[in-house]
């Protein structure tokens, strides 16, 4: 009788518990649910009995209480933390050492090594962040179940400052962001924290994240007044145990906005001690501050060249305004002037690559992955390689402004990698962007690489629940860009779907073709820059009047009666120019130039056979149409994993598919009509022409720009 | 061993559970938790063995799964659904019967009764909503822990359209939310029904809520487009089974935005054409669409007066459009034109009032509770009652726009109560607004009553943890006006906080004398609209200049070197002059107007006596220092029932406290420093002066209202 009501009881409190943990997407990569087959199981089991640790420090008290939920949960069974291992073995020792060294070599500050000794993993490194970071690595092996045993892992970052980028207003809305509102609640800080902090720098650590921009490069004034540094302090106690430190974006004219100067000339004797004062002031709030972020004289903000200066005058006077604090300046290389006879592709170029060598050892420029902004393909930017003098800070976008927003799946990997490989031969063939940002190329002690976040206050954190992948895959790609996309994709897989080897494999499959459909149905063959005016959704590729001429579509694809796209060599803009001649030569003849670059550099006839057989505008149309297409074979691969997958996740994806497959064809046919307008050709068989008109196309894509 | 087994796997199945049912808000008032205490649960588990339902239409099989979730939660035991009673007893029936009556009276459509029969208890009604209704109404009787023995309960809607009033945008943001970003996702939709929707359709049915307008009043085109019209559909349909009804805000000029026509003349036959043929298309897609809501010629917004016409003109047009269609016309009261010599509080009434009559009977006129705008305390609006020969939609504001956003505690129930109950006397005494609004006064059929939603994409839905009880107040009210703001906050604090009963008092308590302290703090004595300017956040008495005068605060306070408050006697603007004599005499004579309206209507010397033995500078002194001392006290409260409270829930609560108490100060020190500087007398002892000056305090506001 007692046993019986035990187990009717025990039923009931397993559907309790199974119905409120539909997979709603809150835990991320960190699931820690038991793992199923036993036999795994219990070999952790044995090799995880207890965790040793006698470290106090905020660090490695994180690093040991993560430890124990993760391992907790995987397991089954409650995982001791204790002071020393004393004779026990069996378990798992953290130590920080100053000295930590791995195959002789010493560890950088960050560095883990997790090793075997007296039948105990130790998972060391210098700094308590190493040892919390090595933490996450053991507990990710669990989660993608591989072996404990025999473990010897050495893994040090191979860029330094890994940041996240939130482009979050004030105001609790994300610029660009496609996650629901901002997870900063500015009117509740800094007394109540939200518990979402706590779980956000718990991803990031997970990850290799170290800081946090906190919010939006078009930035208001108010975040350096003291009644918001409190707040940021706020944040940053919450960030601080896990090895994350806060940085801000900052107004360029905050001395007069929130100062009550008449300029922020930074040659001004007052501007200069207004900074000077209010580092000092930031620094006694939060000690660890990373200090700033800054877009200046960029699409509408102010900056040094409102006084006649230049970025460098800018970036040097914040440098040092930090004085001795431990802080860098993050200067953003994003700008271009409204010239509608010029080309965007050469401005930063232009404006930055002069300024190599006149910088103050605290700054780094950020600059874009690509010329323009964020485009699904883009060929690496022309400064990567060409200011060997000051350390380049790459910067990627996670959240899909320019790719879908949070309705198509496209796993951001393979783009990021494209760029990180490609190489800018500076100093010879094998200069590739990743070694020119790591600082191998250049010798560079200050290294860095920023995402823009796709993060926001959704339940699942990213809207997508494939966007979760991206922010997972850049943590992977900054913390050891050597990784390959289909690893990462893997783990990923594995730690937040389902670990059915089949399922993974078909899923990661999925994932790594995913950026290449995306390109194909959206801007195939090198366009780029023909999607809806200002919010950036669908296709608009007749833009032709704009705010400024560069935000237009006509700009980018020059399509007229004789072909398309954007000469870029020397009989063009000659943007090409501004890289190494090996570069030149690769993309620089319209014959051999690789096709996913084909309209970036060059203006091709219509009727110009391609090497795949096809003349332009066939080989356009099929793009398109084979583009939209695949989504149909992604929504068969998703349909593949369902019965390894939590149905709630599953459908939320499968519907998602759905709507990324009537945009699909929304792009396919706003494109092939509109081009062919210009092409006078048909559709070539066996593709059957849109149903739709021209007009129809555009009519839908005015509906998503009105009020 | 088998046992010990079993408990072990029990404890941590239980664990787990229980780490995942950490209060984060989501579930609202529908908590469905196991009866703790054996006795009561057990005489529940002997009422409600089972649940018989013959019922294939929609509403009554939601009311069966509702109950059977409820139940088997509540009881800890599955409860099943079986298609008829039979023989059995100690069960629950639901039966719709299109002649139900209760006590020899005809039920309303939606009315149900809840009665004791064969040893079951049956649930009956005319309709199948009926029947929803009157499952939820048993649930909130367990859920409160009222005894089932015996139940005979009949409880009719006293008010037809029940309405909330979302002010969403078409990208995401929530005009006036402070509660995250829309529940509506636009860009997943159709294809992607978020399982959030039905939760929001399951807690609106529970407080009989029948309608919800779901796009903001400021409206978008895009929304009677076909591409929307899909996704609306979309949603209706997850609405329908809980008996909710869709419904939208229109832009007036539809048909010259997307219909292609060069006007929105109302009398232009191609606009009445175009209205018509767009109810079809809604009708054809949505059976069931309720209506329009129209803020025309408002703030900037088109309408008929755009084309010489008059509201009346719009309204009747639009209602002709409908046709045979069942549904209605909501035409918002809320107008006000620029002028600064003018009263704002007389111009809805001017405009409106002489329209009376003219209204297509298909048109219901939708009236602020208050002449300005939300304010924290407002005279009832003088429309109510002035308009008899058209039935008055009465709208109130539940997103705290003007009452502290999300981190100011405040129960609305006594704010929307006291305008129920104010007498308008426009057939008598006894002729309260809740009569007018009910149809009652003026024999009307239509009758309505709509709630400005504090619902986000949150994860407790509303910030704030205690908006959820504003939610709730407003739905009982909407059903039954009679019900008073303590029974509402008790059951409300039962199905959301605790039962513990002397917990239930202190909370019932605080909730009840939130919304007294709000204004104390903010607004006491009758002032209004002070507030910050455009966020409406803080205080900004000083506000002399703004986009029109009557945005400005100077403007209401009218605060000189004699006195204080706006004169709308008939020595004044004479506003006074819209309200029937009995009402006039009330508010009339400064000598006894009650202090809680009397700088509504009425300039007062500084150094006037009041009925409290202080002059009017010491009494306002003395509000703001107290309201802002009353938060101590609402922290004390809120801390005494901590041990009948989730952890998580008190913390949340207990931190946003903590800002109110700051804020509280804040616009306790803006408004007495701010007011000395004309009434030029000390604050009066035993109050200490601030120890901030009003520069400070400009300062912080200003921060505020930043970029």
């Amino acid at each position: 009788m007692l046993l019986r009501n035990v187990f009717l009881l025990l039923l009931l409190v397993v559907a309790a518990a199974s119905s409120s943990r539909a997979d709603d997407g809150y835990r991320l990569w960190l699931k820690y649910d038991r793992i199923a087959d036993a036999a795994p199981r219990q070999q952790y089991q044995r090799a995880a009995q207890f965790i040793a640790s006698s470290g106090t420090t905020p660090g490695v008290r994180t690093a040991a209480a993560e430890l124990q939920r993760g391992l907790s949960g995987l397991l089954g069974q409650a995982v001791p933390v204790v002071a020393a291992a004393g004779s026990r073995t069996g378990g798992i020792v953290l130590r920080v050492d100053a000295q930590a060294s791995a195959g002789g070599q010493a560890l950088k500050p960050e560095g883990y090594h997790i090793f075997s000794e007296k039948n105990n993993l130790v998972i060391t490194g210098r700094t308590d962040r190493a040892v919390l970071y090595g933490a996450f690595a053991l507990l990710r092996q669990v989660q993608t179940r591989q072996p404990l045993a025999g473990l010897n892992v050495t893994s040090n970052p191979r860029i330094n400052f890994r940041l996240l980028n939130h482009w979050d207003n004030p105001n609790g809305t994300v610029e660009r962001g496609y996650a629901g509102s901002s997870i900063w609640q500015w009117y509740e800080l800094p007394e109540r924290l939200d518990p979402r902090y706590t779980d956000y720098a718990r991803a990031n650590a997970s990850i290799g994240i170290n800081g946090v921009v906190i919010n939006n490069v078009n930035a208001s004034a108010r975040y350096l007044s003291a009644e918001y540094l409190a707040k940021v302090a706020a944040l940053a106690g919450v960030m601080r145990p896990y090895g994350i430190r806060v940085y801000l974006s900052v107004m360029w004219a905050a001395p007069k906005v929130i100062g009550g100067l008449n300029t922020a000339d930074p040659l001004d004797p007052a501007v200069k001690q207004w900074w000077a004062a209010k580092s000092d002031e930031i620094y006694k709030a939060i000690p660890d501050f990373g200090g700033f972020l800054v877009k200046a004289n960029s699409e509408g903000e102010p900056g040094p060249q409102d006084y006649g200066r230049n970025h460098a005058d800018g970036a040097n006077m914040l440098a040092q305004s930090l004085g001795r604090h431990d802080g860098v300046v993050m200067w953003r290389a994003f700008v271009y002037k409204a010239n509608s006879n010029g080309d965007r592709f050469k401005e930063a170029y232009e404006e930055f690559q002069p300024l190599d060598g006149k910088f103050d050892p605290k700054v780094l420029v950020q600059v874009k992955n690509g010329p323009i902004d964020f485009q699904a393909r883009e060929p690496f930017h022309p400064l990567f390689g060409a200011m060997p003098k000051t350390p380049l800070l790459l910067e990627v976008q996670l959240t899909q402004e320019y790719l879908g927003f949070a309705t198509h799946l496209v796993y951001l990997a393979p783009l990021i990698k494209e760029c990180l490989e490609a190489d800018t031969y500076a100093k010879g063939p094998g200069s590739t962007v990743a070694k020119v940002v790591d600082g191998t190329v250049d010798h560079h002690e200050l290294s860095g690489i920023a995402g823009v976040a796709n993060i926001g206050a959704d339940r699942n954190w990213t809207g997508h629940p494939v966007g979760q992948a991206n922010w997972y895959a850049f943590g992977r790609l900054a913390w050891d860009h050597m990784l390959s996309p289909e690893t990462i994709a893997a783990e990923w897989t594995k730690m937040t779907l389902t670990t059915e080897p089949a399922a993974v494999r078909t899923l990661t499959n999925l994932l790594e073709q995913s950026r290449s459909i995306y390109v194909r149905y959206t801007t195939p063959l090198g366009l780029h820059h023909i999607m809806g005016e200002s919010i950036h959704y669908g296709p608009q590729p007749w833009l032709a009047k704009a705010g400024r001429p560069d935000w237009t579509a006509v700009y980018y694809h020059k399509a007229d009666s004789v072909g398309l796209g954007f000469d870029r060599t020397a009989g063009g803009s000659n943007a090409l120019a501004l890289y190494k001649p090996e570069v030149q030569k690769q993309w620089g003849n319209a014959q051999t130039c690789p096709l996913n670059y084909l309209l970036w550099f060059h203006h091709v006839g219509w009727r110009q056979p391609l090497p795949t057989g096809r003349t332009l505008w066939n080989e356009l149309c099929t793009r398109y149409y084979t583009g939209a297409d695949s989504v149909l074979w992604m929504q068969q691969q998703w349909a593949a994993a369902k019965p390894a997958l939590d149905p709630a996740l599953y459908a939320d994806v499968a519907a998602r598919l759905q709507t990324q497959r009537k945009e699909a064809l929304w792009w396919r046919d706003a494109c092939v009509l509109y081009f062919q307008t210009l092409a006078r050709q048909p559709i070539p068989a066996p593709l059957v022409p849109p149903a739709r008109s021209l007009a129809d196309v555009k009519n839908l894509v005015q509906l998503y720009q009105l009020k």
